[in-house]
């Protein structure tokens, strides 16, 4: 019997993965670094120094998938590659410690693209407390590659699998902003401010921490899919459903004005835009009233037993994932 | 006045390192996770639980550059990804621990090459005790493109500077076979034990932690660029010279055999081949009788003040670097 050949854009990431996870693997014994977490979180976590847990986490972004060198300079994909990683950290709740960075560059790429690059990238870290301690430069054949890996730390890390129906979903800023931005680029309309949000995005470092040293979310994670993936993503690990508000998803003035000069659906861009890295958290009911006091945590739902519903003027609709596929065909 | 306009290629890989290494930074407080060493070692160190210091660092393997899919199978290349990391580690005197891998895959690649680079990958990292804990998949537009980090224990990191002239030289094993294996591959001539030196090395993690253990290395790092170069990698970090012995460099029968067979020069190879991943490293004049008694470790010279020396029965002469660079124009 013949192999059937199966290109790998119709398995997807999430076969991938899900295969990846089922392989079996003897965790190794270290009595001072004990594997408390490994895959299917935004880091994986182990046990360190004091109450200090260690967080560790990669991403990667290519040329032509995740940027574009007419539109992003070099210090902006440096910047993007650093938060991104430190986005993963926040996600927890932790503080990012230190970076290790992998690029590959073709041999004929500028000097000043690359000087610019690590510029962005120092850059980020330093934003965020972090250091570049290490990496490996090779050549490239095609596009520019660039892999980051994070190590943070945090003494009560928060994870995607915690929550459960009856808990009020949070998200921490308005929603929409990158998707915006990046179609400004696209269009060349020029809207700095929201093409800055998508080149130059902000970890939320500072309230994931907070968060969790108050023990307020019962899940979170960092936005880099788009709420209607991210949710599900949140829901999946908690096996639960959601239903939000989509008077309640925020969006801010310049999303708003960019859509209607050209002609696009904000709550669309905001639902399914990605790459917002705000922090997506659930809590109990009884801690809700704290959240509520916080700046820039916005109540967008309730999570319930199955499903994903979102209630507007119009009733109560199931909404669908609008996300991005990596392997997707299209 | 107009900046000029320089590519890579003609900076080099130790221009963009000597550049970030001027670069300023912060290096972030953290009293549980003090960095010891940043980079221009074969891992950072960060001092962590007990006398339990973490090695961190990262490689990349890119398809044209480090390997090519119609010689390397998918586990040929997720070992070789695993196993060059761990080599760092082992570069140390550590024992990896856990890995994340980032892999960039063309959407129209074969989900059994997938499988089989995740296999090798695994496969590699039970061999060596570690685990796989996290990664991102993500699309490529152009080559496969994989980068593999690692996080790494010892009690006594063994750095690359801290040789001085009048330590004794040795290496863990025989040179040149991988660089035999890349020449049979390239030739199509079926020699598959050398073959698989180059497609599945095996990284010194048991020689490398029993030295460091005993505190016997002043300086040790792992080859991968050829003896030629790697001599001066340590001694540059060490600030000194080395002279080596031709007739004690350990060249196999089969790479002899080979060479023999090919029209080749087994000395050549050893000299400049690269990717053998043995350990070169230093010993103190008082220690050098422990190492003798030590299987594998072979002694092919001693450091000296300056300059670069090869004996053979032709006399003393100083040898070039015949080593890879990663930007060369070449």
């Amino acid at each position: 019997m013949r192999r059937r050949s199966v290109p790998i854009r119709d398995w997807g990431e999430r076969g991938l993965i899900g295969w990846l996870r089922r392989q079996r693997q003897r965790v190794p014994f270290s009595p001072a670094y004990r594997l408390l977490k490994g895959i299917g979180d935004d880091a994986a976590i182990i046990a360190g120094r004091g109450s200090g847990k260690l967080l560790v986490s990669c991403d990667a972004l290519v040329e032509g998938v995740h940027f574009d060198r007419q539109r992003a300079s070099g210090a902006d994909v440096g910047w993007k590659a650093g938060a991104v990683n430190i986005s993963d950290i926040a996600a927890m709740g932790g503080r990012p410690l230190y970076l290790l960075v992998s690029v590959a560059l073709p041999a004929g790429i500028e000097r000043a693209w690359a000087q610019g690059f690590f510029r962005g990238l120092l850059a980020a870290a330093r934003r965020y407390g972090a250091a570049v301690i290490g990496g490996d430069t090779v050549a490239s054949p095609g596009p520019v590659f660039v892999d980051v890996a994070v190590i943070g730390e945090c003494a009560r890390p928060v994870m995607r699998d915690g929550a459960r129906a009856g808990d009020a979903l949070f998200v921490t800023g308005t929603l929409g902003d990158s998707a915006a931005g990046l179609i400004s680029l696209q269009r060349r309309s020029g809207v700095r401010a929201l093409e800055r949000h998508h080149l130059r995005p902000q970890p939320q470092v500072e309230i994931g921490h907070l968060l969790a040293a108050k023990g307020i979310p019962t899940a979170m994670l960092d936005m880099s899919d788009g709420l209607s993936r991210d949710i599900r993503n949140l829901c999946d690990a908690s096996r639960c459903g959601a239903q939000i508000q989509a008077g309640a998803i925020p969006i801010s003035r310049s999303v708003r004005r960019f859509c209607a000069r050209a002609g696009l659906d904000p709550l669309t861009l905001a639902l399914h835009g990605g790459e917002d890295y705000r922090l997506l958290f659930a809590v109990s009911p009884r801690k809700v009233a704290v959240v509520t006091e916080l700046e820039h945590c916005q109540r967008i739902g309730t999570l319930i037993e199955k499903g994903y519903y979102v209630q507007s003027e119009a009733g109560i609709e199931p909404f669908g994932e609008g996300a991005w596929s990596h392997f997707a065909a299209e």
